[in-house]
């Protein structure tokens, strides 16, 4: 029912068919974030129609809103918000351990919605439970995310609390037609990420998340993270690096082996006026748009690009026409899926370094290329 | 280049055709709300896709954002925002008229933009210049529109001075390829109204908009107005309501022989939550939609009925997705849309009266039908 098949390797990248319940999955895969059961402003045919295999949402967020109850009601996850291909929800760990007025013990975490202020009690059990009801196809782990990334004895307690918490989630889930992923913790201590890698292999998860990055770390140190997990980890595993996913980093992160990617970011800042382009990233409102009747993207062919003008798109974003938001977003996500596209043809034809040179003459890393 | 064609009278309803450079519009025609270059939230393509064979932007607002630079660099308001049918542009009197700080002589009107501070005077002539640079198919006379609806004194001065720039108007405009309409000001006082089409009658507008109203009045006397109107002008002109068009409006409006009709209506209370269907209004908020695994409307076989539940809707209003507020509009146009065909195909085969009935046999016009 589940398979990762790897079709080709060049140097440390690999492509490869991650097949599920749902449908095939090329790798490397970038998943747009559903986080509430929406991929903002988007519809789920739209994003299917740029060539996504697979997305990803939050079980924090659909437990609060609009609660267990009503996702059965409709018939699980896939059918409530239309997407009849794979999806991948995350426990929540990360979010909610993100929460002001969270506490953990050795049992589960307890935490406060913020909108309504009532408190529950998650246990690693609990978070199968709420994954085994809303119906994703690949569900993560409970693990415990640490919030700073130099502190040492909250590392050591997030590793040791991650693999309890793992241990736990194995042997409770229970779904056929659904896989349960381990996370990685450890922050950037290469013993702590060993540790914890060691202890879920035991388990023998079939694909594992990189957790616990983008938390203030630089990114320099990420990549020593990632390389060194990718190393580590049974080279049959699926390796999915949670929460990042900008372009350059994508590029980056596939050379050390990383084949699963999700990021808010390129709808965040879509919808703030950022866009993504070959070139870098583009602010649309930037003053020297205000006439400029060509399209975002000269080198983009996605409706957006082939339609408006970067005049009329900084329009819409002057005149806080919703329109522009839902047009950045669509381009955003369209420059990444052809991003995804792209790597996973050089590593398929032997050539990703030369993309990845190719790529980087390119596209700048600084804010505007202008 | 222009021209209206009445296909077929049935009591005072009428359908027809009004052809205009950018092609066929079929009547009785609602034109969806473009005011400052975008239908909030949806694509011209969608748009179109829908139905619809023109739109209304309005000259005041694009005179300020994006203004008139941008407009002309960008070819004009069709290819500024990809709108290849016909547009109309209202010259924006009504909402200068609205504005805190206006003043108002008879050469012109002063007025405040609530968002720089800036103050502008706009004269009749320089409402046409900013049109013809917007380059809409059909454009508006600038009118005098009172503020209250039983001001005897106002109405009166309101008349006055909409005849004499109505005049200016018709003088000052040159450009080919683009036709100028009247505007009927008179508040509900028939005296009134009698005098502004007589007068503007002698200028001979190929069409006509019916302005003031909805500004207080109820709608029976609203109704009272329109027939009035409808029955003194000459039955070879276009009659167009102005912003007014929710489906129980229109129908009303049809028979006493209305051509035109715009709203903001339909897209602004699905933004709220609130959509339309042929029972009535329906709000998507409410709690018995939790967990309704049913589409919006089950008669309605538009993408987001075709797609959705009521139970996904709700949750994307409740989660604030902005998501939720596409396909709201979505839904709500493509209902007026429907509603428009079904009025048209009624008078051309002679049965608009049973049409209306059965039409309010079923539509509720209280809030929610539930």
């Amino acid at each position: 029912m589940f398979s990762f098949k790897i079709n080709k390797i060049d140097g440390n990248a690999r492509s490869g068919i991650f097949l599920t319940p749902s449908g095939t999955v090329k790798t490397p895969c970038f998943m747009p974030v559903a986080t509430a059961g929406s991929i903002r402003l988007l519809t789920s045919q739209e994003v299917i129609a740029m060539g996504f295999d697979a997305i990803i949402l939050n079980a924090y967020h659909l437990f609060l809103k609009p609660g267990l109850d009503v996702i059965r009601s409709c018939g699980g996850i896939h059918n409530f918000m239309k997407w009849d291909k794979t999806a991948f929800t995350d426990s929540g760990g990360f979010q909610i351990f993100s929460l002001p007025d969270t506490t953990v013990d050795e049992n589960g975490v307890s935490f406060k919605d913020p909108e309504s202020g009532t408190r529950f009690y998650f246990t690693p059990e609990k978070v199968i439970e709420i994954q085994q009801v809303i119906g994703a196809d690949i569900i993560m782990c409970l693990d415990y995310c640490p919030k700073i990334w130099d502190n040492l004895e909250e590392l050591k307690l997030s590793v040791d609390i991650t693999i309890q918490w793992a241990k736990r989630c194995y042997v409770y889930h229970s779904k056929e037609k659904q896989q349960l992923w381990g996370i990685i913790q450890g922050g950037i201590d290469t013993r702590l990420r060993e540790k914890c890698i060691e202890n879920l292999e035991t388990l023998s998860f079939s694909g594992y998340g990189i957790g616990g990055l983008s938390i203030g770390e630089p990114w320099e140190k990420s990549l020593e993270v990632i390389d060194f997990v990718c190393k580590k980890i049974n080279k049959s595993k699926v390796i999915y690096l949670m929460g990042l996913g900008m372009p350059e980093q994508i590029v980056e992160a596939v050379e050390l082996g990383v084949d699963f990617f999700d990021c808010a970011m390129p709808t965040r800042i879509g919808r703030n006026g950022t866009t993504l382009s070959w070139r870098g990233k583009f602010n649309i409102k930037s003053a020297s748009c205000k006439d400029e009747n060509v399209p975002l993207d000269p080198d983009c062919d996605c409706f957006v690009c082939r339609t408006y003008s970067r005049a009329y798109l900084r329009h819409l974003f002057n005149a806080r026409e919703l329109l522009g938001m839902r047009l950045n977003s669509y381009h955003n996500l369209y420059f990444i899926s052809k991003l995804m596209e792209k790597i996973r043809k050089s590593i398929e034809s032997g050539n990703f370094q030369d993309f990845k040179k190719s790529f980087f003459n390119q596209y700048q890393r600084k804010e505007q290329y202008a």
